[in-house]
């Protein structure tokens, strides 16, 4: 095997993919290959036959327009990808699509394309690492989990907000488990990064705490080599900034236009000649690719066989936890029946739900190892922070705090991380922040990971923080996002209800929201039924007139509503609490008529905006929501003003049923 | 006048505010206080009889939990707000909310209160200015337009990923007309930021081109008045890092627990003991609040005078555009004709509305002086790179271009504060990355600013690059935000009629929406019927049975649709385009009925999910949309598989209406 041939070899056919394809990304392939091909050629501790071995060394692919690039290389290190696979690149249905996507080719281990997003998720890997390596000890020195995070990542990574949020907590946190290649090259889509992006990107990231090193021709293997050793080695997260040319070797080297086009036949031909390649599509020298493979298992085998050994031993020894948990290491298939631990909540008591879920957040970590999660620098206003649990900080990664700081979008990407890597985790902040980790939380739903994201403080009802800090679309928002279940409990029992869904929710991420206020646990309410999204909380006592549905904090308000209803004569309401409207639409049409009968008058409190109700009420008249943003005041003068105080709402009511 | 009483009075204001409220931020206003004094002092240009002055210095609080110092030090400044004024914060009405609001107190040049977003929106606001300065040259070495931006921040706003994403722009284009004090007191609000953030901030900075000016004791106003005369002249942004004491004076002193409460009476006796204030609450000396006034009006009276005289000048030399140019920078009052422009487009001709948009902003740039923008990196795929118009650089402010970088969101809040310097801003990006720039475009839509938002890549149609790269969820997710309008046109005319109303709205932000694919002009579609958001396309030739409602793409298709089903004899098919359901909405109840006969069987069809229609379709069953994230394959692969393709939406509608 001969380096230079492998490397000519993988840009060739990354091109013929992007060529076949029409569509693709160029630029990449040429200037990265020789730095992916030495990663995985003496760094990347992998096994093909075991793609997903629990203790494999991760790859994010943060620039996934390098995707044929990746899928080249994948496809050289023996992956079970085939040369007819890789023509299918960017086609449907094929294993090689445009951005890589985990789950649907072997060995891409997470799924990229918008810009940052890779760099945070390999921080939660990387943190993911660090926090499994203590709950799978085998000794004090020794842990079944012990693996190494690697990233490329390309200007326009580095320019993204997130991917300075997801660098600073690394450093603060001295990742050492993580080594970032930076292809630098100058180029971006549009152009020249001298008009757009003029740092020391060497002074930034010390600044941050991590070690750098500077490798000035992206060709010299021996040095990307050496450096890949030294960050391994490294007792800081390491960014190995790579200077390479754009299109390294096509006509349009070093130009924009190279960064995300199909090369020409002509451009295709003189590359293919300077590569030794011959000049037909898909060349690849088989005996060369086998060698290449063999020389991967070789240097892995031993450790894949030692591992398994130590795995077998800790089953049998039990170490920790029990041989369930261990299990949880090798998929990420989990289930607990919350409702078996014999919570039990007393009717008319009163707690602001936040209070409620700190005591669930423990009760769960207690029993659950793989739980774990912190906030975006408001714990202690969300009420997530566990007492007594412990933080997790630099060189100290046993506890059930995670001290993300006031990042929320890296907080997201870095829960996607750490679900990719098979921990259940959460994280916390204001419901109208939700905004700012938005971007993340489409990939949790995208890579359908059981991320769960615990959303305070979510209506007008917050206040004097005044506008900035009330959420009014933010319900319909998360609930226009595909794979998101929002849920929104109304008291403690439903919050049992929620947490149980959510905990059995493998291939879902959650958004569980919070009111800020204290709310009453209500006679009626049940967490069983919470489970099926929605049920009838209040039954009509007389033929049915109108139904009432409710979630959160408006359920006692619909509830004082029915009953000042029937002290006039009205006995035919029936109130609905909706805790979970995802859920609810996932019930049987038999379950769902049952509760909500078509042709029933039928009337949505929630505060917050209409869309996402069409399903359950056929026009937006009988939403009494909020259209509008809110204004700073106290909790009554916000609802009076916002027409959403008790009276206002009963007047609503009141005009809608005359 | 003595300086520490005058910062002590504004502490005890502060303190006394927010235990009026009973809530709020007591550890900015005892730790900032002597910044702002001495900043307002000495170097701010303002003038409180005039507090719109075009050419005032800009502050922006970025930590708007800080709000109460900035009233306390606006009081004292002279803005009109009374001691009876203050007593109401965070109630309302006031004019004091919990966080700043712009428009709602004089003095205060912008909202703030999700952090990160101020810095950006100051680096918005001295780009503005720069683009201003050239536009309103008097001469070679002047022009009516020279002031200095301030900002306000603390840790949590540098944690922020928007915030690094701002300074680095600033720190490229050499924003040297941009100061931050940066309140540095190693607090947030859930605890010591060596937990979160230890970074090298002096380094960071200066790797990203900013000057920096460390001030070790943020109690010494001598050093900080010296800080800010050389922030001034430098040729760079600068950032001072004042070491502050998080609550200094109170118990609670330098404790996260004096982040965001109330103080008790006990502390605020001893704080105001120690201050040398009696002890009662609202305590103003007037004769030095009186002198602090008068040194202000003092120092800038004759900057004012000269300048509006000045200003006169231009207006009577009209040195560049004309008079009601000139007023544009004295109010954001705007209107502009598009129709009168003759702009005339031949039914049958195809061209990518991205490509027609290029267009339209290179007329209306040549005409319309303020309005400017750019992209996130996507000028040459959004086609918003406007050649032979210039590039904004560093030192070089004149042209018609912005290269933003890969920074969405920081891009929204720099158009944010662009617009509130009286520009009107543009900036572009892919549809699917609008999650990126969410926080921004809520403060857009909240301060009623006057920023066009430009997406292209509309829909699923954009293939490829695969489901990271679809948008599905985004058109109802920025449609569920207030006063934000979503406009989506269907070919050339419609796209005319969608920027007049962009420029004619001066209170809201729009989201022009644009698809990739190549469409036709139609024969039947109207500019002037598109202001009323949606219109009839194509009228019913029987009586009416069905009405499809389509925007953007969908148009065409349903327009085949019709002609398909006309063929065998459906005549009573009427189509409706909807480029702005926004706008539609706002129609006349007899209007909306007119297009929209209740009780007729209505469809919808749009490439995304259903939220947001419930105002027009009694039930989500009548939508023909998506309900679930893309798949990476060519264009009509991927329609194919998502049931969206002309032969799909066919046989969806078949089914419908059978």
């Amino acid at each position: 095997m001969n380096d230079l041939e492998m490397i000519s070899m993988i840009k060739g056919l990354g091109i013929d993919m992007i060529h076949a394809a029409k569509s693709g990304h160029p630029g990449i392939v040429l200037g990265a290959a020789p730095m992916l091909y030495v990663l995985y050629k003496n760094h990347m501790n992998i096994n093909t036959s075991d793609s997903n071995w629990a203790n494999r060394d991760r790859f994010v692919m943060s620039a996934g327009h390098g995707s044929a690039l990746l899928y080249a290389t994948l496809f050289m290190a023996g992956f079970g990808l085939t040369v007819d696979d890789l023509k299918k690149f960017r086609r449907y249905p094929s294993k090689v699509p445009g951005h890589p996507e985990v789950g649907v080719t072997p060995g891409v281990d997470c799924s990229t394309g918008p810009l940052g997003q890779g760099l945070a998720n390999a921080v939660g890997m990387a943190l993911g690492e660090r926090i499994l390596q203590e709950k799978y000890r085998i000794d004090a020195t020794r842990s079944l989990v012990d693996y190494h995070v690697y990233a490329l990542v390309g200007d326009g990574d580095l320019m993204e907000g997130i991917s300075y949020e997801a660098a600073s907590l690394a450093g603060t946190l001295k990742l050492s488990n993580l080594t970032v290649l930076y292809d630098s090259n100058n180029m971006t889509l549009d152009g020249p990064t001298v008009k757009t992006f003029k740092e020391d990107i060497k002074a930034r990231f010390e600044a941050m705490g991590w070690e750098t090193i500077l490798i000035k021709d992206g060709n010299k293997i021996g040095d990307i080599d050496r450096a890949l050793n030294r960050a391994r080695k490294s007792p800081f997260p390491t960014l190995i900034e790579v200077k390479t040319r754009i299109g390294d070797g096509s006509l349009l080297e070093g130009q924009n236009t190279v960064h995300g086009k199909d090369l020409t036949e002509e451009d295709i031909l003189q590359l293919k000649a300077k590569l030794g390649l011959p000049n037909y599509g898909f060349y690849v020298n088989e005996l060369s690719a086998a060698s290449f493979r063999s020389y991967i298992a070789n240097r892995v085998n031993q450790k894949y066989l030692n591992w398994s050994k130590d795995y077998q031993d800790y089953v049998n020894k039990i170490c920790y936890g029990d041989a369930t948990t261990a299990n949880y290491l090798l998929q990420n298939q989990f289930s607990f029946n919350l409702f078996d631990v014999g919570f039990l909540f007393k009717p008319h008591t009163k707690q602001a739900l936040r209070d409620t879920n700190t005591f669930f957040l423990k009760e769960m970590q207690k029993r659950i190892p793989l739980l774990v999660g912190g906030s975006a620098d408001l714990g202690s206003s969300t009420m997530t922070y566990l007492k007594d649990l412990g933080d997790i900080e630099a060189n100290q990664f046993r506890g059930g705090n995670i001290w993300f700081g006031v990042r929320e979008h890296a907080m997201g990407a870095i829960l996607n991380g750490m679900a990719l890597v098979n921990l259940r985790p959460y994280g916390s902040t204001f419901l109208s922040f939700s905004d700012y980790i938005r971007p993340a939380m489409r990939m949790s739903a995208m890579m359908r990971l059981p991320v769960t994201y615990i959303f305070t403080h979510d209506s007008i009802s917050v206040g004097q923080d005044g506008p900035t800090h009330q959420p009014v679309e933010q319900l319909a928002a998360l609930r226009a996002i595909p794979n998101m279940y929002v849920y929104r409990p109304a008291d403690a029992k439903e919050l049992l209800g929620c947490w149980h869904c959510i905990l059995n929710s493998n291939q879902n991420p959650s958004s569980l929201v919070l009111a800020r206020q204290e709310v009453e646990v209500l006679e009626e309410s049940s967490e069983k039924q919470t489970v099926k999204g929605g049920y009838i909380l209040h039954p009509e006592t007389e033929p049915l007139e109108l139904i009432l549905v409710a979630t959160g904090s408006e359920v006692p308000v619909a509830k004082n509503l029915l009953f000042e209803f029937s002290k006039s004569g009205m006995n035919g309401i029936r109130l609905v609490s909706m805790p979970c409207l995802d859920l609810f639409l996932k019930q049987p049409p038999e379950y769902q008529e049952e509760i909500l009968p078509k042709g029933v008058f039928t009337v949505v409190i929630e505060a917050g905006v209409y869309a996402g109700w069409e399903a359950v009420i056929p026009n937006p008249k009988y939403m009494i929501g909020l259209s509008r943003f809110g204004v700073s005041g106290t909790k009554d003068e916000v609802l009076t003003a916002m027409n959403f105080s008790y009276e206002k709402i009963r007047d609503r009511l009141t005009r809608l049923i005359q």
